[in-house]
């Protein structure tokens, strides 16, 4: 595997595999890569005859407070991973080479950017908007693979790629978990041996709300209910747990057509996301 | 020529177009074609086989108080010229085509987008980096062509380009202009017979600037004496008239690198702008 940090480089290996008739398949990460990477690197090889997957941790979609600084990093460690799951070329820019000087444009995104993290996150979707609009051009890609645990970034991205005509297409990959139902996540990393048991209690409480949907509860009635057993559980704060549709990312009061659940909420110092489709 | 109204048309004729190694040059207009226009269309056939222009009058790109319900049109007329300097096809979406139900993406541009048009048409450039993004991912063009004649908006473009990678390249063509000087452009439209021989103290003015900067005044005294000479010739507001860097648009405070001197300045309502390159 070929580990690239220049954008004329990476343009170049791009511009190649397309001339010979290769498809470019891209897996954009922020590193500190867990099975659930490696499982949109497994698909990007179903897609594509070519990957790159990219290690950025991208200052613009964090905010003065929150924990770029002590973001995980295990460069090594990822390259080993990504060498082992068939990658071709890991793409690592530095922060200079993602936003040089005289980088003068912002995207800025409503519709599935608003409520939930938008609300709690609010700099965040504006942010992976952009980085994501130009890692897809930077890198030529032809198909982008991301990991549902992050729905709300899905919508949104499918939603730049929309609206800017952008020449590439989204796939997603479910959610990989661990025994206990947690979803993987780099930040799991901050959850120490107590907080890790209590986390399980994410996926529950939002499987719970579902199967609540399900037997026809109302969303204020299911949500409200998995945010007291995420209380109960130990979580600190719940910014939300909320029902939306699947297929436009619209609040639902009850479960008229297919939805998600979604959730985020906090366990000491830690922020921990998940989602579960109707069917848990 | 074809005439296509609809994206998903237009993507498949351009599909069709690349998958037969066809490269494609796209001249984006707001229509009221004029003979600067069609520089664009014949520079395009010089750099591609397959030519597509544009006629959309971008709502987003105009304040509530400007005039956006008056601009002047004709699409018959154009048709016509677009068919008579071999364009392949016209692509003259409706406000629905470009922004669906559903859009929620916006593009802010710093940089090149700051200070005199920008100044006095704060929307502009926002509006004009995302219908132009569009534009590009839609027709799947290889280059597009635009007049120097707004230079800032090339500047604009060009930036744009760069920082969200788009997978195009832009080229410019001088500005056209009439016997007197006056650079082509549809707002000619509104000038009465008098305020279209005032109007060519607009290139007099700014070629004066340009030959005082050249012979080593500074860019306050040039611009000033300009600005004078435009009211003088019946200008009743100046917006601006300035240097600025030809490479890296930005202020200057003599002719220290190649530059251009850009003004705006409105007889009675018309509002007309132009600019100079170093040597007139």
């Amino acid at each position: 595997m070929r580990v690239i940090r220049d954008a004329a480089e990476l343009r170049a290996v791009s511009q190649a595999w397309h001339a010979a008739g290769e498809r470019i398949a891209l897996v954009p990460t922020m590193g500190y890569l867990h099975e659930g990477h490696l499982a949109l690197v497994a698909r990007a090889r179903e897609l594509a005859p070519r990957v790159i997957a990219t290690i950025f941790v991208n200052p613009t979609q964090f905010a003065p407070h929150e924990d770029l600084g002590r973001y995980p990093r295990d460069e090594a460690g990822d390259i080993a991973k990504l060498e082992a799951a068939g990658c071709d070329v890991l793409f690592a820019p530095s922060v200079e080479v993602m936003y040089p000087a005289g980088f003068a444009t912002r995207i800025a995104m409503s519709g599935p950017a608003e409520g939930l993290e938008g609300t709690h996150r609010p700099q965040m979707f504006a942010g992976v908007a952009l980085v994501c609009t130009r890692l897809f051009g930077m890198s030529g890609a032809d198909v982008a693979v991301f990991g549902e645990k992050d729905w709300q970034q899905v919508m949104v991205v499918r939603r730049v790629v929309e609206d800017l005509a952008l020449p590439i297409t989204i796939e997603t990959v479910p959610t990989i978990r661990a025994a206990d139902g947690l979803a993987l996540s780099s930040r799991n990393a901050y959850l120490d041996p107590e907080a890790r048991v209590k986390a399980a209690a994410m996926h529950a409480a939002l499987s719970y709300a579902a199967e609540r949907l399900r037997a026809g509860a109302t969303a204020a009635e299911a949500c409200g209910e998995a945010e007291e057993r995420l209380r109960e559980a130990g979580f600190r704060q719940v910014d939300y747990v909320a029902l939306r549709s699947e297929r436009g990312f619209e609040e639902m009061e009850k479960l008229s057509e297919p939805g998600r659940v979604l959730g985020a909420a906090w366990l000491r110092q830690v922020r921990l996301i998940d989602n579960v489709t109707k069917s848990g």
